[in-house]
Protein backbone atom coordinates (compact mmCIF):
# COMPACT_ATOMS: atom_id res chain seq x y z
CA UNK A 1 0.00 0.00 0.00
CA UNK A 2 1.17 3.44 -0.45
CA UNK A 3 0.17 6.01 1.33
CA UNK A 4 -2.17 7.64 -0.82
CA UNK A 5 -4.64 4.55 -0.82
CA UNK A 6 -4.91 5.67 3.01
CA UNK A 7 -6.99 8.48 2.00
CA UNK A 8 -10.98 8.37 2.44
CA UNK A 9 -12.38 4.86 2.16
CA UNK A 10 -9.14 3.13 3.73
CA UNK A 11 -9.03 5.58 6.61
CA UNK A 12 -12.91 4.50 7.17
CA UNK A 13 -12.53 1.53 7.37
CA UNK A 14 -8.83 1.43 9.55
CA UNK A 15 -10.84 3.11 11.98
CA UNK A 16 -13.49 0.88 12.16
CA UNK A 17 -10.94 -2.10 12.08
CA UNK A 18 -9.48 -0.17 15.34
CA UNK A 19 -13.05 0.37 16.68
CA UNK A 20 -14.39 -3.49 16.28
CA UNK A 21 -11.57 -4.37 18.14
CA UNK A 22 -12.57 -2.50 21.21
CA UNK A 23 -15.76 -4.95 21.25
CA UNK A 24 -15.31 -8.08 22.93
CA UNK A 25 -17.71 -10.06 21.44
CA UNK A 26 -16.93 -8.69 18.01
CA UNK A 27 -13.50 -10.17 18.99
CA UNK A 28 -14.84 -13.43 19.60
CA UNK A 29 -16.64 -13.76 16.66
CA UNK A 30 -13.86 -12.58 13.94
CA UNK A 31 -15.97 -9.85 12.43
CA UNK A 32 -13.70 -8.80 9.34
CA UNK A 33 -14.13 -5.11 8.62
CA UNK A 34 -13.58 -5.20 4.97
CA UNK A 35 -14.74 -1.69 3.47
CA UNK A 36 -16.64 1.58 5.57
CA UNK A 37 -17.31 4.58 3.20
CA UNK A 38 -19.98 6.85 4.65
CA UNK A 39 -23.05 5.03 5.07
CA UNK A 40 -22.13 1.38 3.75
CA UNK A 41 -20.43 -1.18 5.48
CA UNK A 42 -19.24 -4.82 4.30
CA UNK A 43 -18.36 -7.18 7.45
CA UNK A 44 -17.33 -10.75 6.68
CA UNK A 45 -17.68 -13.77 9.38
CA UNK A 46 -16.10 -16.93 8.86
CA UNK A 47 -18.18 -20.04 10.07
CA UNK A 48 -17.31 -22.03 13.09
CA UNK A 49 -18.79 -25.04 13.65
CA UNK A 50 -17.33 -25.49 17.55
CA UNK A 51 -19.36 -22.49 18.23
CA UNK A 52 -21.22 -20.59 16.59
CA UNK A 53 -24.19 -23.64 15.42
CA UNK A 54 -27.32 -23.79 16.27
CA UNK A 55 -29.56 -27.23 17.19
CA UNK A 56 -29.40 -27.78 13.50
CA UNK A 57 -25.49 -27.10 13.25
CA UNK A 58 -26.44 -24.13 11.34
CA UNK A 59 -25.40 -20.77 11.39
CA UNK A 60 -26.86 -19.67 15.09
CA UNK A 61 -29.93 -16.78 14.27
CA UNK A 62 -28.37 -14.97 16.80
CA UNK A 63 -25.14 -14.78 15.15
CA UNK A 64 -26.89 -13.73 11.85
CA UNK A 65 -28.78 -10.74 14.21
CA UNK A 66 -25.03 -9.79 15.21
CA UNK A 67 -23.39 -9.37 12.65
CA UNK A 68 -25.88 -7.48 10.67
CA UNK A 69 -26.94 -5.29 13.57
CA UNK A 70 -23.17 -4.49 13.60
CA UNK A 71 -22.43 -3.67 9.94
CA UNK A 72 -25.63 -1.69 9.94
CA UNK A 73 -24.50 0.54 13.07
CA UNK A 74 -21.01 0.81 11.08
CA UNK A 75 -22.47 2.20 8.69
CA UNK A 76 -24.51 4.68 10.80
CA UNK A 77 -21.55 5.67 12.66
CA UNK A 78 -19.33 6.16 9.87
CA UNK A 79 -21.87 9.23 9.20
CA UNK A 80 -22.69 10.79 12.57
CA UNK A 81 -20.35 9.08 15.23
CA UNK A 82 -21.26 6.92 18.02
CA UNK A 83 -25.14 5.52 18.00
CA UNK A 84 -27.34 3.26 19.90
CA UNK A 85 -29.32 0.43 18.25
CA UNK A 86 -32.65 1.27 19.17
CA UNK A 87 -35.17 -1.57 17.11
CA UNK A 88 -33.53 -4.27 15.03
CA UNK A 89 -35.54 -6.68 12.93
CA UNK A 90 -34.96 -9.43 10.50
CA UNK A 91 -36.23 -11.86 8.00
CA UNK A 92 -34.61 -14.95 8.09
CA UNK A 93 -34.81 -16.18 3.98
CA UNK A 94 -32.50 -19.47 4.47
CA UNK A 95 -30.76 -22.00 6.03
CA UNK A 96 -27.86 -20.04 7.29
CA UNK A 97 -25.06 -22.73 5.56
CA UNK A 98 -21.48 -21.28 3.98
CA UNK A 99 -17.80 -21.25 4.59
CA UNK A 100 -18.23 -17.31 5.30
CA UNK A 101 -20.80 -14.95 5.03
CA UNK A 102 -21.09 -11.32 4.26
CA UNK A 103 -23.01 -8.59 5.65
CA UNK A 104 -23.59 -6.00 4.45
CA UNK A 105 -25.54 -2.48 6.10
CA UNK A 106 -26.19 0.43 4.50
CA UNK A 107 -27.84 4.02 5.51
CA UNK A 108 -31.20 4.29 4.25
CA UNK A 109 -32.21 7.77 5.62
CA UNK A 110 -30.17 9.39 8.13
CA UNK A 111 -32.08 12.08 10.44
CA UNK A 112 -31.14 14.49 12.99
CA UNK A 113 -32.70 12.29 15.51
CA UNK A 114 -32.69 8.54 13.81
CA UNK A 115 -30.91 6.79 11.39
CA UNK A 116 -32.62 4.17 9.24
CA UNK A 117 -30.72 1.39 7.78
CA UNK A 118 -30.82 -2.05 5.68
CA UNK A 119 -29.13 -4.57 5.78
CA UNK A 120 -28.56 -7.93 3.90
CA UNK A 121 -26.46 -11.36 4.74
CA UNK A 122 -25.07 -13.28 1.95
CA UNK A 123 -23.17 -16.96 2.31
CA UNK A 124 -21.21 -18.11 0.63
CA UNK A 125 -19.75 -21.52 -0.30
CA UNK A 126 -17.81 -23.20 -3.06
CA UNK A 127 -18.58 -20.19 -5.94
CA UNK A 128 -21.90 -19.49 -4.74
CA UNK A 129 -23.61 -16.28 -2.72
CA UNK A 130 -27.23 -16.90 -1.50
CA UNK A 131 -29.33 -14.52 0.05
CA UNK A 132 -29.85 -16.17 4.00
CA UNK A 133 -31.08 -12.76 5.81
CA UNK A 134 -32.25 -9.17 5.58
CA UNK A 135 -32.54 -6.38 8.23
CA UNK A 136 -33.80 -3.35 8.91
CA UNK A 137 -32.34 -1.24 12.07
CA UNK A 138 -33.19 2.03 13.73
CA UNK A 139 -29.93 4.00 15.91
CA UNK A 140 -30.22 7.30 17.61
CA UNK A 141 -27.26 9.66 17.56
CA UNK A 142 -25.59 9.77 21.08
CA UNK B 1 -49.28 -30.23 44.20
CA UNK B 2 -48.14 -33.99 43.88
CA UNK B 3 -45.82 -35.47 42.69
CA UNK B 4 -46.94 -36.40 39.34
CA UNK B 5 -48.09 -32.57 38.88
CA UNK B 6 -44.35 -32.05 38.82
CA UNK B 7 -43.86 -34.75 36.23
CA UNK B 8 -44.45 -32.59 33.18
CA UNK B 9 -42.56 -29.53 33.79
CA UNK B 10 -39.39 -30.83 34.72
CA UNK B 11 -39.25 -32.62 31.96
CA UNK B 12 -39.77 -29.85 29.93
CA UNK B 13 -37.27 -28.10 31.12
CA UNK B 14 -34.27 -31.28 31.64
CA UNK B 15 -35.20 -31.97 27.49
CA UNK B 16 -34.94 -28.15 26.64
CA UNK B 17 -31.21 -28.23 29.04
CA UNK B 18 -30.35 -31.34 26.41
CA UNK B 19 -31.82 -29.76 23.44
CA UNK B 20 -29.39 -26.28 23.93
CA UNK B 21 -26.38 -28.57 24.78
CA UNK B 22 -26.44 -30.00 20.79
CA UNK B 23 -26.23 -25.91 19.67
CA UNK B 24 -22.62 -24.76 19.80
CA UNK B 25 -23.24 -21.11 20.15
CA UNK B 26 -25.75 -21.64 23.37
CA UNK B 27 -23.03 -23.78 24.81
CA UNK B 28 -20.32 -20.91 24.40
CA UNK B 29 -23.22 -18.30 25.50
CA UNK B 30 -23.86 -20.84 28.71
CA UNK B 31 -27.38 -20.28 28.16
CA UNK B 32 -28.95 -21.65 31.61
CA UNK B 33 -32.55 -23.03 30.72
CA UNK B 34 -34.44 -22.25 34.12
CA UNK B 35 -37.74 -23.12 32.74
CA UNK B 36 -39.59 -24.07 29.89
CA UNK B 37 -43.80 -25.39 30.25
CA UNK B 38 -45.93 -25.42 26.75
CA UNK B 39 -45.62 -21.91 24.76
CA UNK B 40 -43.51 -20.29 27.99
CA UNK B 41 -39.26 -20.52 28.39
CA UNK B 42 -37.34 -18.64 30.56
CA UNK B 43 -33.38 -18.61 29.55
CA UNK B 44 -30.52 -16.90 32.23
CA UNK B 45 -27.74 -15.44 30.92
CA UNK B 46 -24.16 -14.56 32.91
CA UNK B 47 -22.70 -11.48 32.10
CA UNK B 48 -18.65 -11.75 30.78
CA UNK B 49 -17.09 -8.92 30.04
CA UNK B 50 -14.09 -10.71 28.22
CA UNK B 51 -16.64 -11.60 24.65
CA UNK B 52 -20.26 -10.36 24.90
CA UNK B 53 -19.09 -6.68 25.12
CA UNK B 54 -20.17 -3.90 22.38
CA UNK B 55 -17.61 -1.12 22.46
CA UNK B 56 -19.04 0.88 25.01
CA UNK B 57 -18.61 -2.57 27.38
CA UNK B 58 -22.43 -3.31 27.69
CA UNK B 59 -23.86 -6.46 26.52
CA UNK B 60 -23.73 -6.95 22.96
CA UNK B 61 -27.25 -6.69 20.59
CA UNK B 62 -26.23 -9.63 18.94
CA UNK B 63 -26.04 -10.98 22.01
CA UNK B 64 -29.64 -10.08 23.48
CA UNK B 65 -30.98 -11.02 20.31
CA UNK B 66 -29.53 -14.56 20.50
CA UNK B 67 -30.88 -14.91 23.94
CA UNK B 68 -34.40 -13.77 23.38
CA UNK B 69 -34.65 -15.74 19.89
CA UNK B 70 -33.55 -18.31 21.67
CA UNK B 71 -35.96 -18.16 24.76
CA UNK B 72 -39.26 -17.59 21.91
CA UNK B 73 -37.90 -20.87 19.91
CA UNK B 74 -38.07 -23.48 22.45
CA UNK B 75 -41.10 -21.54 23.51
CA UNK B 76 -42.85 -22.57 20.68
CA UNK B 77 -40.65 -25.84 20.42
CA UNK B 78 -42.50 -27.08 23.23
CA UNK B 79 -45.44 -27.20 22.05
CA UNK B 80 -45.12 -27.99 17.81
CA UNK B 81 -41.58 -29.47 17.97
CA UNK B 82 -38.77 -28.23 15.84
CA UNK B 83 -39.25 -25.03 13.90
CA UNK B 84 -36.93 -22.27 12.19
CA UNK B 85 -37.17 -18.52 13.04
CA UNK B 86 -38.38 -16.55 10.39
CA UNK B 87 -39.25 -13.40 11.65
CA UNK B 88 -37.18 -11.30 14.51
CA UNK B 89 -37.19 -8.27 15.84
CA UNK B 90 -36.74 -5.97 19.17
CA UNK B 91 -36.72 -2.57 20.79
CA UNK B 92 -33.44 -2.11 22.97
CA UNK B 93 -35.21 0.26 25.62
CA UNK B 94 -32.52 0.50 28.00
CA UNK B 95 -28.57 0.11 28.00
CA UNK B 96 -27.72 -3.87 28.79
CA UNK B 97 -25.97 -3.34 31.43
CA UNK B 98 -25.99 -6.31 34.93
CA UNK B 99 -24.70 -9.56 36.26
CA UNK B 100 -27.00 -11.46 34.85
CA UNK B 101 -30.00 -11.46 32.54
CA UNK B 102 -33.44 -13.52 32.55
CA UNK B 103 -35.03 -13.37 29.13
CA UNK B 104 -38.73 -14.52 28.91
CA UNK B 105 -40.36 -16.12 25.45
CA UNK B 106 -44.12 -17.19 25.35
CA UNK B 107 -46.21 -17.87 22.62
CA UNK B 108 -48.88 -15.31 21.52
CA UNK B 109 -50.47 -17.54 18.94
CA UNK B 110 -49.44 -21.28 17.84
CA UNK B 111 -51.34 -21.24 14.61
CA UNK B 112 -51.00 -24.64 12.34
CA UNK B 113 -48.40 -22.97 9.68
CA UNK B 114 -46.56 -20.02 11.95
CA UNK B 115 -45.97 -19.47 15.90
CA UNK B 116 -46.32 -15.93 17.33
CA UNK B 117 -43.93 -15.02 20.21
CA UNK B 118 -43.02 -12.45 22.26
CA UNK B 119 -39.92 -12.01 24.52
CA UNK B 120 -38.91 -9.83 27.84
CA UNK B 121 -35.18 -9.72 28.87
CA UNK B 122 -34.46 -8.20 32.06
CA UNK B 123 -31.09 -6.77 33.87
CA UNK B 124 -30.68 -8.03 37.18
CA UNK B 125 -27.52 -6.19 39.22
CA UNK B 126 -27.72 -6.52 43.19
CA UNK B 127 -31.27 -6.48 44.16
CA UNK B 128 -32.43 -4.60 41.46
CA UNK B 129 -33.89 -5.50 38.19
CA UNK B 130 -34.85 -3.89 34.43
CA UNK B 131 -36.33 -4.48 31.69
CA UNK B 132 -33.26 -4.04 28.52
CA UNK B 133 -35.49 -4.98 25.47
CA UNK B 134 -38.44 -6.96 24.06
CA UNK B 135 -38.59 -8.46 20.92
CA UNK B 136 -41.19 -10.78 18.94
CA UNK B 137 -40.67 -13.93 16.80
CA UNK B 138 -42.40 -15.35 14.02
CA UNK B 139 -41.33 -19.23 13.72
CA UNK B 140 -42.44 -22.14 11.01
CA UNK B 141 -42.96 -25.80 12.00
CA UNK B 142 -40.36 -28.09 10.60
CA UNK C 1 -69.61 8.45 39.73
CA UNK C 2 -68.84 12.80 41.69
CA UNK C 3 -67.99 15.12 39.30
CA UNK C 4 -64.70 14.71 41.21
CA UNK C 5 -64.09 11.36 39.26
CA UNK C 6 -64.21 13.66 36.56
CA UNK C 7 -61.37 15.06 36.53
CA UNK C 8 -57.87 13.50 35.46
CA UNK C 9 -59.31 10.45 32.63
CA UNK C 10 -62.32 11.99 31.80
CA UNK C 11 -60.56 15.25 31.16
CA UNK C 12 -57.59 13.50 28.64
CA UNK C 13 -60.42 11.25 27.31
CA UNK C 14 -62.36 14.49 26.17
CA UNK C 15 -59.07 16.09 25.16
CA UNK C 16 -58.64 13.14 22.99
CA UNK C 17 -62.26 13.59 21.49
CA UNK C 18 -61.14 16.54 20.37
CA UNK C 19 -58.18 15.74 18.61
CA UNK C 20 -58.76 12.84 17.12
CA UNK C 21 -62.24 15.03 15.40
CA UNK C 22 -59.08 17.22 13.62
CA UNK C 23 -57.87 14.48 11.55
CA UNK C 24 -59.48 13.68 8.45
CA UNK C 25 -58.74 10.11 8.38
CA UNK C 26 -60.29 9.26 12.08
CA UNK C 27 -63.50 11.15 11.49
CA UNK C 28 -63.94 8.81 8.16
CA UNK C 29 -63.41 6.03 10.30
CA UNK C 30 -65.31 6.80 13.04
CA UNK C 31 -62.15 5.82 15.73
CA UNK C 32 -64.76 6.52 19.07
CA UNK C 33 -62.08 7.65 21.92
CA UNK C 34 -63.01 5.09 24.55
CA UNK C 35 -61.11 5.85 27.16
CA UNK C 36 -57.15 7.67 27.63
CA UNK C 37 -54.92 7.74 30.31
CA UNK C 38 -51.39 8.23 30.89
CA UNK C 39 -49.76 6.22 28.57
CA UNK C 40 -52.64 4.25 27.76
CA UNK C 41 -55.34 4.50 24.97
CA UNK C 42 -58.56 2.27 24.02
CA UNK C 43 -60.39 3.13 20.45
CA UNK C 44 -63.29 1.38 19.57
CA UNK C 45 -63.90 0.74 15.22
CA UNK C 46 -67.42 0.02 14.48
CA UNK C 47 -67.07 -2.43 11.30
CA UNK C 48 -68.38 -1.29 7.99
CA UNK C 49 -68.54 -3.54 5.04
CA UNK C 50 -69.28 -0.88 2.29
CA UNK C 51 -65.60 0.79 2.85
CA UNK C 52 -63.45 -0.80 4.98
CA UNK C 53 -63.23 -4.57 3.24
CA UNK C 54 -60.32 -6.42 2.06
CA UNK C 55 -60.76 -9.00 -1.20
CA UNK C 56 -62.31 -11.64 1.23
CA UNK C 57 -64.42 -8.92 3.02
CA UNK C 58 -62.42 -9.25 6.34
CA UNK C 59 -61.52 -5.73 7.70
CA UNK C 60 -58.62 -4.61 5.47
CA UNK C 61 -55.11 -5.10 7.06
CA UNK C 62 -54.26 -1.22 6.22
CA UNK C 63 -57.17 -0.08 8.82
CA UNK C 64 -56.32 -2.56 11.56
CA UNK C 65 -52.98 -0.86 11.14
CA UNK C 66 -54.56 2.47 11.14
CA UNK C 67 -56.30 1.66 14.17
CA UNK C 68 -53.87 0.19 16.09
CA UNK C 69 -51.31 3.02 15.34
CA UNK C 70 -53.50 5.76 16.28
CA UNK C 71 -54.07 3.51 20.30
CA UNK C 72 -50.34 3.67 20.17
CA UNK C 73 -49.98 6.87 19.39
CA UNK C 74 -52.68 8.85 21.64
CA UNK C 75 -51.47 6.73 24.28
CA UNK C 76 -47.77 7.83 23.82
CA UNK C 77 -48.86 11.98 23.50
CA UNK C 78 -50.96 11.70 26.43
CA UNK C 79 -47.64 11.54 28.14
CA UNK C 80 -45.24 13.79 25.94
CA UNK C 81 -47.45 15.59 23.62
CA UNK C 82 -47.31 15.95 20.19
CA UNK C 83 -45.58 12.47 18.56
CA UNK C 84 -44.64 11.29 14.83
CA UNK C 85 -44.53 7.69 13.91
CA UNK C 86 -41.03 6.20 12.61
CA UNK C 87 -42.04 2.81 13.46
CA UNK C 88 -44.56 0.63 13.33
CA UNK C 89 -44.86 -3.34 12.80
CA UNK C 90 -48.11 -5.94 13.43
CA UNK C 91 -48.89 -9.17 13.54
CA UNK C 92 -52.42 -10.61 12.18
CA UNK C 93 -52.63 -13.37 13.96
CA UNK C 94 -56.60 -14.33 12.85
CA UNK C 95 -59.14 -12.68 10.36
CA UNK C 96 -60.18 -10.11 11.07
CA UNK C 97 -64.09 -10.47 11.29
CA UNK C 98 -66.13 -8.65 13.53
CA UNK C 99 -69.37 -5.99 14.19
CA UNK C 100 -66.78 -4.16 16.21
CA UNK C 101 -62.99 -3.95 17.13
CA UNK C 102 -61.06 -2.41 20.32
CA UNK C 103 -57.41 -1.76 19.65
CA UNK C 104 -55.66 -1.33 23.03
CA UNK C 105 -52.39 0.65 23.09
CA UNK C 106 -50.12 1.02 25.65
CA UNK C 107 -46.65 2.76 26.29
CA UNK C 108 -43.87 0.33 27.03
CA UNK C 109 -41.01 2.46 27.73
CA UNK C 110 -41.00 6.66 27.41
CA UNK C 111 -37.68 8.10 26.76
CA UNK C 112 -36.39 11.55 26.42
CA UNK C 113 -35.65 10.71 22.31
CA UNK C 114 -38.22 7.84 21.57
CA UNK C 115 -41.09 6.41 23.18
CA UNK C 116 -42.02 2.29 22.48
CA UNK C 117 -45.57 1.23 23.02
CA UNK C 118 -47.29 -2.15 22.04
CA UNK C 119 -51.16 -2.47 21.08
CA UNK C 120 -53.53 -5.30 20.85
CA UNK C 121 -56.93 -5.44 18.39
CA UNK C 122 -59.80 -7.47 19.54
CA UNK C 123 -62.70 -8.37 17.53
CA UNK C 124 -66.02 -8.74 18.69
CA UNK C 125 -68.91 -10.60 17.72
CA UNK C 126 -71.91 -11.87 19.56
CA UNK C 127 -70.73 -12.14 22.72
CA UNK C 128 -67.48 -13.01 22.02
CA UNK C 129 -64.47 -11.29 21.72
CA UNK C 130 -61.00 -12.67 20.39
CA UNK C 131 -57.42 -11.20 19.51
CA UNK C 132 -56.79 -10.55 16.05
CA UNK C 133 -53.41 -8.40 15.53
CA UNK C 134 -50.70 -7.30 17.99
CA UNK C 135 -48.65 -4.03 16.62
CA UNK C 136 -45.42 -2.39 17.79
CA UNK C 137 -44.68 1.74 17.27
CA UNK C 138 -41.38 3.87 18.01
CA UNK C 139 -42.71 7.52 18.11
CA UNK C 140 -40.44 10.43 18.81
CA UNK C 141 -41.69 13.84 20.19
CA UNK C 142 -41.80 16.73 18.40
CA UNK D 1 -40.84 -11.54 -28.79
CA UNK D 2 -44.02 -12.34 -30.38
CA UNK D 3 -47.27 -10.48 -29.67
CA UNK D 4 -48.08 -13.42 -27.24
CA UNK D 5 -44.98 -12.16 -24.77
CA UNK D 6 -46.96 -9.06 -24.08
CA UNK D 7 -49.91 -10.34 -22.90
CA UNK D 8 -49.28 -11.13 -19.67
CA UNK D 9 -48.21 -8.53 -17.77
CA UNK D 10 -51.11 -6.26 -19.16
CA UNK D 11 -53.55 -9.12 -18.38
CA UNK D 12 -52.03 -9.36 -15.15
CA UNK D 13 -52.13 -5.72 -14.47
CA UNK D 14 -56.08 -5.78 -15.69
CA UNK D 15 -56.35 -8.98 -13.49
CA UNK D 16 -55.36 -7.15 -10.28
CA UNK D 17 -57.39 -3.94 -11.25
CA UNK D 18 -60.34 -6.28 -11.35
CA UNK D 19 -58.99 -8.01 -7.70
CA UNK D 20 -58.48 -4.62 -6.23
CA UNK D 21 -62.41 -3.43 -7.26
CA UNK D 22 -63.66 -6.20 -5.33
CA UNK D 23 -62.02 -4.81 -1.76
CA UNK D 24 -64.43 -2.09 -0.62
CA UNK D 25 -61.29 -0.35 1.02
CA UNK D 26 -59.09 -0.43 -1.97
CA UNK D 27 -62.28 1.11 -3.78
CA UNK D 28 -62.67 4.02 -1.28
CA UNK D 29 -58.97 5.17 -0.99
CA UNK D 30 -59.14 5.11 -4.95
CA UNK D 31 -55.92 2.78 -5.14
CA UNK D 32 -54.91 2.80 -9.04
CA UNK D 33 -53.28 -0.38 -9.85
CA UNK D 34 -50.10 1.07 -12.35
CA UNK D 35 -48.46 -1.90 -13.23
CA UNK D 36 -48.25 -5.75 -11.86
CA UNK D 37 -45.60 -8.30 -13.13
CA UNK D 38 -44.57 -11.21 -11.31
CA UNK D 39 -43.57 -10.48 -8.13
CA UNK D 40 -43.59 -6.27 -8.24
CA UNK D 41 -46.65 -3.87 -8.16
CA UNK D 42 -46.87 0.10 -8.45
CA UNK D 43 -50.33 1.25 -6.64
CA UNK D 44 -51.07 5.30 -7.05
CA UNK D 45 -53.35 6.83 -4.67
CA UNK D 46 -54.08 10.53 -4.77
CA UNK D 47 -53.91 12.69 -1.89
CA UNK D 48 -57.41 13.30 -0.32
CA UNK D 49 -56.77 16.33 2.52
CA UNK D 50 -60.94 15.49 3.34
CA UNK D 51 -60.63 11.93 4.35
CA UNK D 52 -57.18 10.93 4.79
CA UNK D 53 -55.16 13.01 6.69
CA UNK D 54 -53.69 12.72 10.47
CA UNK D 55 -53.98 15.72 12.54
CA UNK D 56 -51.08 17.63 10.94
CA UNK D 57 -52.69 17.56 7.59
CA UNK D 58 -50.32 14.84 6.46
CA UNK D 59 -51.39 11.62 5.30
CA UNK D 60 -52.42 9.36 7.77
CA UNK D 61 -49.79 6.39 8.73
CA UNK D 62 -52.89 3.99 8.56
CA UNK D 63 -53.52 4.86 4.79
CA UNK D 64 -49.63 4.61 4.11
CA UNK D 65 -49.46 1.12 5.36
CA UNK D 66 -52.62 0.20 3.38
CA UNK D 67 -51.11 1.23 0.03
CA UNK D 68 -47.96 -0.21 1.35
CA UNK D 69 -49.58 -3.56 2.20
CA UNK D 70 -51.89 -3.89 -0.58
CA UNK D 71 -48.42 -3.61 -2.89
CA UNK D 72 -47.04 -5.69 -1.36
CA UNK D 73 -49.55 -8.58 -1.22
CA UNK D 74 -50.33 -7.92 -5.13
CA UNK D 75 -46.79 -8.65 -5.48
CA UNK D 76 -47.35 -11.50 -3.91
CA UNK D 77 -50.41 -12.60 -4.98
CA UNK D 78 -49.28 -12.64 -8.62
CA UNK D 79 -47.03 -15.22 -8.04
CA UNK D 80 -48.47 -17.72 -6.05
CA UNK D 81 -52.56 -16.72 -5.86
CA UNK D 82 -54.32 -15.63 -2.82
CA UNK D 83 -52.44 -14.83 0.54
CA UNK D 84 -52.93 -13.61 4.22
CA UNK D 85 -50.98 -10.81 5.45
CA UNK D 86 -49.01 -12.11 8.60
CA UNK D 87 -45.92 -9.52 9.55
CA UNK D 88 -46.21 -6.02 8.18
CA UNK D 89 -43.79 -3.47 9.56
CA UNK D 90 -42.95 0.28 8.36
CA UNK D 91 -40.62 2.65 9.16
CA UNK D 92 -41.67 6.02 8.24
CA UNK D 93 -38.66 8.26 7.01
CA UNK D 94 -40.31 11.84 5.71
CA UNK D 95 -43.70 13.60 6.53
CA UNK D 96 -45.96 12.27 4.10
CA UNK D 97 -46.63 15.17 1.62
CA UNK D 98 -47.66 15.17 -1.61
CA UNK D 99 -50.05 15.56 -4.28
CA UNK D 100 -49.93 11.68 -5.17
CA UNK D 101 -48.07 8.78 -3.76
CA UNK D 102 -46.47 5.63 -5.98
CA UNK D 103 -46.34 2.53 -3.37
CA UNK D 104 -44.13 -0.27 -4.97
CA UNK D 105 -44.29 -3.75 -3.99
CA UNK D 106 -41.70 -6.78 -4.54
CA UNK D 107 -41.03 -10.20 -3.69
CA UNK D 108 -37.63 -11.00 -2.03
CA UNK D 109 -38.56 -14.74 -1.37
CA UNK D 110 -40.80 -16.53 -2.51
CA UNK D 111 -40.79 -19.60 -0.26
CA UNK D 112 -43.38 -23.00 -0.16
CA UNK D 113 -44.99 -21.67 3.16
CA UNK D 114 -44.14 -17.70 3.21
CA UNK D 115 -43.37 -14.84 0.85
CA UNK D 116 -41.36 -11.92 2.05
CA UNK D 117 -41.48 -8.79 0.67
CA UNK D 118 -40.25 -5.11 0.71
CA UNK D 119 -41.83 -1.60 -0.35
CA UNK D 120 -41.31 1.67 -1.03
CA UNK D 121 -43.65 4.93 -1.26
CA UNK D 122 -42.28 7.64 -2.79
CA UNK D 123 -44.34 11.11 -2.89
CA UNK D 124 -44.54 13.43 -5.68
CA UNK D 125 -45.44 17.18 -5.74
CA UNK D 126 -44.58 19.37 -8.84
CA UNK D 127 -41.82 17.65 -10.12
CA UNK D 128 -40.10 16.45 -7.08
CA UNK D 129 -40.33 13.05 -5.86
CA UNK D 130 -39.39 11.79 -2.29
CA UNK D 131 -38.87 8.60 -0.86
CA UNK D 132 -41.44 8.49 2.53
CA UNK D 133 -41.37 5.26 4.07
CA UNK D 134 -40.33 1.51 3.89
CA UNK D 135 -42.17 -1.57 4.38
CA UNK D 136 -41.61 -5.28 5.08
CA UNK D 137 -44.22 -7.81 4.91
CA UNK D 138 -44.56 -11.78 5.56
CA UNK D 139 -47.67 -13.06 3.44
CA UNK D 140 -48.70 -16.93 3.75
CA UNK D 141 -50.35 -18.42 0.60
CA UNK D 142 -54.15 -20.02 2.02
Amino acid sequence: MTPDDQTGPVDLTERFRALSATASFNEWAGFDVVRVIEGECDLRLVWRSEDMGQYAGFLHAGVIASVLDTACGFAATAIVGPVLSSHFSMNCLAPAVGDEFIATGRVIKAGRKQLFTSGELHAHQDDSSKLIATANTILVPV
